[in-house]
């Protein structure tokens, strides 16, 4: 699958066809001017609708930019819990997990950005809600590295602040990467699945 | 020195008075509602100044902008250049480059974040110029990776890639961190230190 396909693939579970495109034509309007400088006017023509035919499906804004948040975290929340949840020893289970968080960060870039960087304009309603949802993220990603831990697989100098680290370093992608850059999404996966473990192995344990 | 007079400090070189005043207004109201929902309006006044006074010093909104991204990438490259050309090993060098750009980027998050996620509102003429500086930064870090690789001190996977996630992990602190969160930027400074030198270092040699 291209990474075009991957992209609007994101939204394939909303329905029907002009929500989909409201929210589509939103990130990319919030990606480019930032959700303050976006009106639902601006949203609407990116969609080629009237604000009237948007207002049937979202009353504001805000709700525009809660569902891209709300798809955005589900979706690379249930990767993170996928690897999480795999049968493999830590270091599988770890390396899967900044495969496919880099994968997605790299190829939703600019939902990730929004997402990212738009938190603070969120209702404090669905802002509480999705920071829900990050907590479940780090609780993932942090069972892993405690299990490794636990085993003797990982060896870190703090459990949480590494937990920190991995995430902040794969959610990070989403600023930097570049779709006609030197690296595929998946090319960073692995370069990154490979500094992660470094970092938790224990001294001599490569 | 405290964190907010830290903050104001970045901006001490600016001359004269009102200038600053104004630079700190912008960074503030950039943070707060993006580049593009901001108008020099909204600046002056937040800097307790006419527009008109605001046009005595800057022609227009993207001269401000481009002030704060040239100050904030100029002093953060000093840091760099700083730790890249220190005397002591390559451990050390790096250790030193990862604390004090973790620092800034603590202390200054709110700058930080103006100035990463609003590159692509400066003129391309700026643009050009800071990106230039993003260079400068990444060859003082690469330049003490590979020191440290022909030194045997480090073994990493590839030299740009590492060179590009140090760089990564450093930036986003801006993003995540909060000044009345659980660690303070000097604490942050040492965990990822020895987060990244884990990273670099070949097996067994910790």
């Amino acid at each position: 699958m291209d990474v075009e396909a991957r992209r609007t693939e994101a939204w394939g579970d909303i329905t029907p066809d002009a929500a989909r495109r409201l929210v589509i034509a939103a990130v990319e309007a919030f990606a480019e001017r930032g959700y303050h400088a976006t009106t639902t006017r601006d949203i609407a023509g990116r969609a080629g609708m009237s604000p009237a035919a948007l207002y049937i499906h979202y009353k504001t804004k805000e709700e525009l930019l809660y569902q891209i948040s709300r798809v955005g975290h589900l979706l690379s929340l249930g990767l993170l819990q996928e690897a999480a949840s795999g049968g493999g020893p830590p270091a599988e289970r770890l390396a899967d997990a900044v495969r496919s968080f880099v994968r997605w960060h790299a190829e939703h870039h600019t939902t990730g950005r929004v997402v990212q960087y738009e938190l603070d304009a969120l209702s404090v309603e669905h802002y509480t809600e999705i920071v829900a949802l990050r907590r479940q993220s780090e609780t993932a990603v942090r069972s892993i590295i405690q299990d490794g831990v636990r085993s003797g697989d990982f060896d870190v100098p703090e459990v949480s602040g590494t937990t920190l680290a991995v995430l902040s370093l794969c959610i990070d992608v989403a600023r930097w990467f570049n779709p006609d850059g030197r690296r595929t999404p998946d090319e960073v996966g692995a370069l990154y699945a490979g500094l992660v473990l470094r970092m938790v192995s224990p001294a001599g344990g490569r």
